[in-house]
């Protein structure tokens, strides 16, 4: 397969690095005492709750948004997200003084509304799933003129995304497995793509949860397949992969090692993990590297692991519930 | 008074930050969406934490350690701390490869023992105060040639720290005001000369605990005053400055505007406020510019404001039991 055949190239993330400098931050790659001592090899955390939304969306979205024309930035944003996503596409506009739109389903508690709207973007309640509240954004994009961004199958959100995988390697270029989160699969799809062409024979290792990998059952099945989905403390990482897929299926098939999952009980460990040992507040998703790490599948990873912590969007008082019950 | 009568000038802490780089981390200027809606000011949070040991003392401790010559670092290092700055030697001292010896009183639990252990330090047990183990500190510089790296009231010591108010203008030229967490001075010193350096009329303001300020006593009295110290979750801001002192007192008093009080309810609560909106597990004196803002008097600090949150090291248990007690 040539270089362009998955959309993006390492050459895209390289310009995206230029391209959101100065909007996404380089994140810090902290060493892990704990993890470092636990599994006897040097254990690298990249810090992507550092970024001023608390997550990575904002490398993707900043770099899609920093890619449209004049005309289109006057007209304005559209997208479907609750989560960190949807916060990103709501503060980048703010910054960059757009016009966004963000839908999400009736379900979407009010605290959530009242972040995005608090960032300054107007919120549009509709349907009970992600697929109504997603249709409704790509109306509003048609009739208004609205950009829609999309959160993970896009080359630009994926170059942005993968920004990561360069800062990673930069900081620490013997690093020998890199350990990624997976849920739509544009964040893994970025590192890989940026690792890859870096350092060829590094692995790379997806996580995603037991209670809903979308990812890992369509490579299993070699075609995007949906799967049930149960609720998961890592909320940002069930969820279905849209049949319509054109990059992140064939890239997380072709260029990732594995794909490993993680129990509700090993990614609420790895919360508490996080917050005793790494005085990290991580959300589920974010914790699910760690996660890995402190099982013995990671024995196998070599002596220089780096995994990302991906987000913060968690309720404190739901950390606290998982410390109580886990101590 | 002439540059040089404080000890420290803007070029030695534009030295420091040469020397420091790629051992101590330029650390991310975060905005805080919550702070900056109460205050209807822009509030940024320079993230301390996110240094390898967890807090800013490695600056100051690198600078010194790496301003040794061959021969100083051939026989070692020693100091008198259980906290940060002992963390931070023990932690450099295994990267540079020196010996390093660090003192504590027979009071100190054995899981900080333990932490400066795992480190690879000797850990030398002497007297039930502070005064005790640090003349064991001395004693052991001279018998066995080892270099004594004070905590604060020292030129390099100063200049690393003031690395911090290079960085934080160097990310936001326009910031008005710096909140800093002072105990004996040294971070308030070297951020107070790096930032009148380079912008005279900035509001340099100083935070302290009502359990216990010494610096706030001894510029009040005009000269080095003992106070009683009683126990404070900002466990690194009460703290004797011993009598001796020659630089922090002078540019304390001479180039700061205001060093404020906080109480410990103002502390705790502001230890939640980071739990819960910011994402941040911090140490009481990690807080206290964060109580401070939490205050009324944070309303006189013009509309851009800079706060160090300076260190993480707080047992999760803790932080869980004032969440529970503050809800």
């Amino acid at each position: 397969m040539s270089d362009t055949d998955y959309g993006v190239s390492l050459a895209d993330i390289l310009a995206a690095r230029e391209r959101i400098a100065g909007i996404a931050r380089r994140t810090p790659l902290k060493p892990s005492e704990a993890l470092s001592r636990r599994l006897e090899k040097q254990v690298w955390l990249k810090m992507e709750t550092m970024q001023d939304t608390g997550s990575f969306k904002i490398r993707g979205a900043a770099n899609k948004i920093l890619s449209l024309d004049e005309y289109e930035r006057k007209r304005g944003v559209v997208t479907a997200s609750s989560g960190n996503h949807g916060k990103s596409v709501a503060y980048l506009a703010r910054k960059l003084g757009l016009r966004a739109v963000i839908c999400m389903t009736d379900l979407v508690p009010e605290a959530k509304v009242a972040a995005i709207r608090s960032l300054g973007a107007e919120v549009v309640i509709h349907g009970s799933d992600q697929d109504e509240a997603t249709e409704r954004a790509h109306e509003l994009a048609g009739k208004d003129g609205l950009t829609f961004i999309p959160a993970f199958d896009d080359p630009p959100v994926i170059a942005g995304q993968g920004t990561i995988g360069l800062e990673i390697l930069d900081d620490c270029p013997e690093v020998e497995t890199l350990v990624v989160p997976v849920s739509g699969g544009g964040l893994m799809s970025g590192v890989a793509r940026a690792a890859r062409a870096i350092k060829p024979d590094i692995r790379l290792i997806g996580v995603s949860t037991t209670a809903g990998a979308a990812m890992v059952e369509s490579i299993r099945a070699g075609r995007i397949v949906g799967v049930e989905e149960k609720p998961s403390l890592a909320d940002a990482l069930p969820g279905p992969i849209p049949p319509d897929n054109r990059y992140t299926f064939a890239i997380c098939r072709d260029l990732v090692d594995y794909i490993l999952q993680v129990t509700e009980e090993q990614i609420a460990g790895a919360m508490v993990h996080a917050l005793e040992h790494e005085k990290l507040v991580l959300e589920g998703g974010g914790a699910a590297g760690i996660a890995l790490l402190l099982d013995r599948r990671a024995e196998a990873f070599g002596n220089t692991v780096a995994a990302i912590c991906t987000g913060d969007n968690l309720a404190a008082d739901k950390l606290v519930g998982l410390y109580r019950d886990v101590e």
